[in-house]
């Protein structure tokens, strides 16, 4: 089982800033990064991931939104570890690709091989009036974007061959240019020329994560990822959307085993199961409830004020097809599973949901926690977790010290770190084009 | 005086990779950098640079040249100490003004006040190429475009007022919506809505350095620098300069001490000056002296081959006026002066400017190294220097427990670091817009 940690702070539960022990500016203190790196460290996690968007978030008077720039920040707590990966989230849609290639090559240097990008197209239409554009790209073609962006940043890590070094002293012949290629792409959004000013790291590629179900989110998966990020509510589902994008990698000339999933689950980890509960409880009451019910009814394609946060939804009361706009495809699907099973209120989803991203929220002890996660490993359902705590500042210890202790106990989880890049711990084969294209 | 040291690798002699001590690809190697960081914060060194260009070097066969993405580099170093600044080279040419914001005020906010970014236009045509552009803008439009682009940026740093928090965990108001600003900013190249997504960090604005000697660069330097960056191969220039500068800043409204001008000199210091002049002989040695004279005959405006190495070039032989492509400015200038003092050959002019970049060179023992930045600092030359070392592996650390010790014994140069921000240990006011705009 690969295990990564979101430090998401104050929480997957943003509003957590307003619980009696939190630091309400714990998300601009590097200090607080630092010791939750370390302990992630200790517990042999594989790699510490933060999401992204380039915007401030609309419910800034509610809670703290999107953080300081991710790769700054996870590029400190790199250079303070030793064998922690990163997982950096950057937007396709709002970089050049020559610049993000350049940026994750150079982490790949400074962290002897333990860098990964997860590549985003970016939800938040609000970043678009930070870039200068009218309006949001629509989903399509932030993902035919992605695609050539990734197509252009992956040969651009690939652009000097392993021999480009001759270092002849005596000559002062100090490169191969025979082995150093541009890549002269022209695309329908990028022309770039490369190659880089430098040949690759550790990895050779950074690890490319990946999330998004939307079919040009899979499309991208299947030939790019290393990793892709998912949400499922059931089991059942997550079986079928491993099995659908091995099969699809498979169809794109890849192995299946060359890309592992990583279910997203949201953890609250307590003493016993009670303890547990009783701090779910006092979570719950930090949400805006009146607010979220309604961001929940329009996800969803319901009218404004048809629902009372304690009224339950049935799955006759839903149209159809949930409306396209807003929130993720992926989120909206597994709210509708939820509905269809039996019927649920917005109060109920709300906080299943943690506050509104879709993942499944996982409260108990930390036997009932492994016990949970083993259960689903098992099913197929992933290769690994990622684990985005409750409440960040109490959850990610919890984790790491009571849960996956017993994980490890149980031949699941590593003890220590088996290999120095996070590609060969993560059993991902090197990936490269060299000799593509000659000058 | 306040003083910076180049990272440069090799050397800013770059064919100092040849060099029987040398290693070759020193500049792909973390842990040289962080050695060298650490030397130089043991010598209290304000901060150390890295410059940068977004393309590989034309000459990669005879030299490394840009290295790997600078903010990366540097902030790894800024982790793994705890007071060295950095100064990190970015383009406005190539990159958006919300992103860069964003990435610096990251880096403002993890190294606790130790950030800068040393804004250039970038005058390599060859990254051009790299971001979908047909030619590389000419310099007007790449200091017009500067010149929007740091208004940009220093509002998005101002966007948050210092009393932004409520943090009322009673009611669950978090912020306060009415202190945080969008910049609506229109302009010629850039539309850009703010506010960022978080507050600045212990700087407010991270130190902004800029150079480049041209009309446009002067006007970016006079409304927006804390710290200039210059070139001079004689006192004289250097304090014309620096007078200049500071009039420009006051006729913008600011203070004459609110600009610092560091001088980069390149520096080779040895144990005497007979040892220090053999090492000057075989770093001389390691030149391509053929290319390099083409080169700077193209530069002076003077036919291919009109001159041998050897040959001396007299100020009757120049045209009246350099081109203005190619090289800076700054470089043209300077060795024009030089010419015009006595002949000079090409050969001795590339030795002079260490391979070509124009900057002076000086030789000699830790006892005439500090005489001479004594005496350039007493003529009113610079508030400090930026120290390119010759050949990094050995200079960088002579330098730093040779020369340093020397400086501090005669007060001229800080025992240890006196305050917690670059910012502040620069004498620089602290600067912000705060309120400049509300909605």
């Amino acid at each position: 089982m690969h295990l990564n940690l979101s430090l998401m702070t104050p929480g997957h539960f943003r509003t957590a800033w307003r619980l009696p022990h939190a630091d309400p500016v714990a998300h601009l203190d590097i200090d607080h990064f630092t010791r939750l790196a370390h302990i992630a460290e200790n517990a042999a996690i594989d790699a510490v991931f933060l999401g992204d968007g380039p915007a401030i978030h609309s419910d800034i008077a509610d809670a703290p939104g999107t953080g300081i720039d991710p790769l700054v920040l996870l590029g400190h707590i790199a250079a303070l570890t030793d064998n922690l990966g990163v997982i950096v989230t950057s937007s396709t849609t709002y970089n050049s690709p020559y610049n993000l290639a350049r940026r994750f090559q150079a982490l790949d240097h400074v962290t002897k091989g333990r860098s990964a990008v997860n590549v985003v197209t970016t939800g938040t239409s609000a970043a678009a009036a930070n870039y200068g554009l009218a309006q949001h790209p629509g989903k399509e073609d932030r993902y035919r974007r992605a695609w050539e962006f990734l197509e252009v940043v992956t040969r651009l890590w690939d652009s000097w061959e392993p021999d480009w070094l001759i270092a002849d002293k005596e000559s002062g012949r100090y490169a191969d240019p025979t082995r150093i290629h541009q890549i002269d792409h022209r695309g329908e959004f990028f022309s770039v020329a490369g190659p880089l000013p430098v040949p690759a790291g550790p990895q050779g590629r950074p690890v490319l994560v990946q999330a998004g179900g939307s079919e040009g989110g899979l499309k991208l998966a299947a030939d790019f990822a290393d990793v892709v990020f998912t949400v499922a509510q059931t089991p059942t589902k997550a079986v079928e959307f491993r099995e659908d994008i091995r099969s699809r990698a498979v169809a794109a000339g890849r192995h299946h085993d060359d890309i592992k999933i990583s279910l997203g689950v949201v953890v609250l980890v307590a003493d016993s199961d009670a303890e547990a509960t009783a701090r779910a409880e006092q979570l719950y009451a930090t949400l805006p409830i009146e607010r979220l019910t309604a961001e929940l009814l329009a996800n969803l394609g319901l009218t404004e004020g048809s629902f009372s946060p304690d009224d339950p939804i049935s799955a006759s009361d839903l149209p159809k097809a949930a409306p396209s706009s807003g929130f993720s495809s992926g989120f909206n699907a597994s709210t509708r599973a939820l509905i269809a099973e039996r019927p649920h209120t917005p109060r109920q989803l709300v906080q299943r949901s943690a506050g509104g991203s879709g993942h499944r929220l996982l409260v108990g002890s930390a036997e009932r926690v492994a016990d949970d996660l083993q259960a689903w490993l098992a099913a197929g359902a992933a290769d690994g977790f990622t684990i985005m705590p409750a409440d960040t500042s109490v959850d990610l210890e919890n984790f790491a010290t009571q849960v996956v202790p017993i994980l490890q106990r149980r031949g699941l989880f590593q003890q220590e770190y088996r290999a120095p890049t996070l590609r060969e711990r993560l059993d991902l084969r090197p990936r490269c084009g060299f000799g593509a294209k000659f000058e």
